[in-house]
């Protein structure tokens, strides 16, 4: 197992990958009004992207059009302090293909929030790193 | 209670506060190599203030030095959808006068990782922002 600089495990791709679909939550991070900007949103994987659904009308809509972001998942234990973390930072595009919006509709994404999620973002893990903290 | 355009209930800034209180851990949201970046820290509040501990050579380090950053912390349950997150954006710098490392070193800030945690980063919360998501 590789070891960076802090002493934490670095994660293989396939163990970023697995860890990230055995978890609902990540949070996004894009750029609001030229400051950063930070929201937790419900994935799911399909594949080895990252599929995130809102409101097209939302912030978050408009902030990761055609755009890089980066995006983090995470589960530490506060009791152990064992846990993992995984980022990706890739390009992120909205979904405006018919035939793919019906393929992603079909994806266990639950909507945790009211109103509209009818917006899917498709994220690319091209860059995707992990870490994991041994008790 | 105030509820935004997604449904969530909006938090005031003494729940936010309040909220960042309760848990050890948050998202630090920073630019590295002009690409957006995020890592887990281990945090607590100092005042209305957000202090963090890490290595004075980290990568963490170097990109908070005098910047404006985000921060984020939350909590969810998976099974209810209940939970919140706080979202923090402000100044973060670096500590280098004595007195002010000696009083940030009584903080109850826990090493998580090995390794030197010689540097405090503080951030200050000019703007807090919160929600909450009922069952």
């Amino acid at each position: 197992m590789k070891v960076d600089s802090a002493g934490l495990d670095v994660l293989s791709r396939g163990e970023c990958l697995e860890l990230l679909s055995s978890t609902p939550i990540g949070r996004i991070v894009f750029t609001d009004r030229a400051l950063p900007a930070v929201q937790p949103v419900i994935f799911c994987l399909d594949g080895e992207d990252i599929v995130i659904r809102t409101d097209a009308g939302s912030k978050l809509a408009a902030a990761t059009r055609d755009t890089i972001v980066a995006f983090e998942s995470d589960e530490f234990d506060p009791r152990t302090h064992a846990g993992w973390s995984v980022t990706a930072v890739g390009h992120a595009r909205g979904v405006h293909d018919t035939a793919e919006i019906d393929r992603l509709s079909a994806l266990p994404l639950a909507a945790w929030v009211p109103g509209e999620q009818d917006h899917f973002i498709v994220l690319s893990t091209q860059q995707l790193s992990g870490r994991r903290l041994r008790p």
